[in-house]
């Protein structure tokens, strides 16, 4: 049902441009004129930009395929966009392998922070928590502010909030009937390790550096954590619906050794996650879900300009200069980021995924396929993460035309 | 030194238009045209939308005078704008009568939770604390975390956040010498007896719904809290240096009797404040404040668009279809707003505000000022709050052309 295109693009170290840009014109294969059924949508999931080892890869692809499903069965059983976003985000939140939910990196006091938001398409509004403990699926959070913000005003004319954090971010999701778990439960093996390791290297960065008493020089000094060294696996998800609408969705554990109360762009709106339907203003409706340093990603609010970017005939090419001129030329640190993303026009589904990093891992899958397919995409050789870009994507054609679920 | 502007525009209730905005053109007066000083800068401060009775007008203005001079005295001193307009903020919310810092809206926990955002328009880059209890001036935290990040990497390669809550946005800020505040001390008599008669309401309006079950109808019943009625007086500043660079800055202490962990525009990159300085994509440097009701001011991110409307010869009537077009049409509930904002060219600033609540306080100084000017803004008789836009502004003319300081 869809053709997967390869362009791999890479930027030579600054000030160097490349001299010009391959693009791949999208195309629709055969198999997209076949009707499979009279179940529509499509769903795309990221799990994890940085470096995937050949070891670790079958696990990432694994649970991209998991979170599709789950997904598709949500649209096939006629839930709309964001709640079947959520379905897809709740199996990657649940994997032990991604920085999200279970396993996320531990802050620079060993608890576990999480950060997700949603943003649905048909009403652009948007529904995030940050610095949540003891929560094992922020993004059923996220989902619930939204959903409750639908519903109008509280007792006393009170406004319903659509951004909670901390403590009491975990109190009104207990309060909604979303379970705790304690947060000993949602540390891996692996994440413990990964904190054990960072903070011995922190404090032998630490020593190294009591001989200096100049602050910016104790910082030059310093060696790279695991945050450098890219274990930025935020997951992501993008959904359109049978009836044409598109959901997006975020979550993460932010960066390892982050100090507490860190928000990163997985709760921040137009940073983590953007959707918009198609209007009289935008011709395309639009879903962006991005990963990478939050930090940046915030200061560049890169999934609203992808979103925004991509409101063109040739989304690829809009996708390529947006990631270019948006965020790598404004980068002074040679961030990372992956962004997947898609635009829908009628009955078509343009879907993208571009990344700075050495490599990211997606999923996807439409309601009229059997199982989801799964990629993981690397730069080329030599490239230098952080100042190279890779774009990949392909096209979807949704049978039905849309149509109203009661 | 300024030409004030008195342009109030009605927008009759939805979906009616105004047939046609009247807009006012901002004059040089012929004192703009004399150099009083080598002192240069500007500042332009609000400190309170909503209802503003008669006897509490004079307070307000004179703590938006106090604000302005604050700032003024940094600029002379040779302060760049990102702390002169914290110097600004510190002051406001220092005032009881300002909900912020001291005097803040207590949560439905009756606690203090306040958010704070600032932005320098050379960098671009943000700081923000969302959430924060215990800290008399939230600004400084956000100023201190915009500062810290600029210094690079931390030990061990970790990125500096940018944005912090709760807790942890607590312990750093007085890890960083920023002095604590017991939260009973940040309490005043007003905002305890508002939370005190916000309660009573919230128990009457629950107790009158005991009858009735279906829950949607229990919300249309409720009755209005003070968050309806006008205690939405978030503070802010702008200002703009003697090199020319800008800066945004905004502080809250939230809509009265929300969600502990709530988090406003106030603290959400792109919606409580934007400043951008003049570059090959931006003719005007510009720069925004905002306040009102957070959840709508998050979704319309009406900071930024005020912003980059205003990228424009007339700023205005710019402003004046953001306001419209971005933030009036897009409300289903008449949400409340107001902004201050400017937009400036060489040495010439245009500044501006604009609401739709019933009254709005600003106060406005040049470094060449012997004192600050204040104005309450009301809307028309017979207009609408939520439904109707105020814009008013004027022209200052810098005297100095830009000069570098050591």
């Amino acid at each position: 049902m869809e053709t997967p295109l390869n362009c791999a693009e890479e930027q030579q170290p600054p000030p160097a441009l490349p001299a010009s840009w391959s693009t791949v014109t999208p195309q629709e294969s055969p198999a997209d004129r076949n009707d499979k059924g009279n179940a529509v949508g499509f769903v795309l999931v990221h799990a994890g930009a940085g470096y995937h080892s050949e070891s670790k890869a079958k696990e990432y692809k694994h649970v991209c395929k998991r979170a599709c499903q789950r997904a598709v069965d949500r649209l096939k059983a006629g839930a709309l966009a964001v709640d079947a976003v959520t379905a897809a985000l709740v199996e990657l939140e649940d994997s032990p392998f991604t920085n999200a939910g279970m396993g996320s990196n531990l802050n620079l006091s060993g608890e576990i922070e999480c950060d997700a938001s949603i943003m649905d398409g048909k009403s652009l509004r948007y529904g995030a928590v940050g610095a949540v403990s003891g929560i094992n699926n922020p993004v059923l959070v996220a989902n619930r502010l939204l959903s409750e913000a639908q519903k109008g005003k509280l007792s006393a004319g009170r406004i319903p909030p659509c951004f909670l954090v901390g403590r009491g971010a975990h109190d009104w999701a207990v309060n909604h009937g979303i379970p705790p778990c304690p947060s000993e439960k949602m540390a891996t093996k692996f994440s413990l390790s990964a904190y054990k390791r960072n903070k011995h290297k922190m404090e032998l960065a630490e020593k190294v550096d009591t001989g200096f008493n100049h602050h910016s020089k104790k910082r030059r000094q310093a060696s790279e954590t695991e945050n450098g060294s890219g274990l930025l696996d935020t997951v992501g998800a993008i959904v359109v619906d049978r009836e044409g609408n598109v959901a997006a969705a975020v979550s993460s554990g932010g960066l390892a050794m982050k100090h507490p109360g860190r928000v990163g762009q997985a709760a921040h709106h137009g940073c983590g996650c953007w959707a918009e339907n198609t209007s009289t203003l935008n011709p395309y409706s639009t879903a962006v879900s991005t990963s990478g340093c939050g930090e940046h990603l915030i200061r560049t609010m890169l999934a609203r300009e992808c979103s925004s970017a991509m409101q063109c005939e040739d989304a690829h090419q809009a996708l390529l200069e947006a990631m270019q001129n948006k965020f790598i030329s404004k980068s002074h640190t040679h961030t990372h980021t992956h962004t997947v993303s898609f635009s829908q026009a009628c009955v078509y589904v343009e879907f993208l995924w571009s990344h700075t990093t050495e490599s990211m891992c997606v999923g996807y899958m439409s309601a009229q396929d059997g199982k989801a397919k799964t990629h993981i995409s690397r730069l080329p050789p030599g490239a230098v993460a952080g100042q190279s870009l890779a774009i990949e994507g392909g096209v979807c054609r949704l049978v039905n035309t849309p149509t109203t679920v009661d």
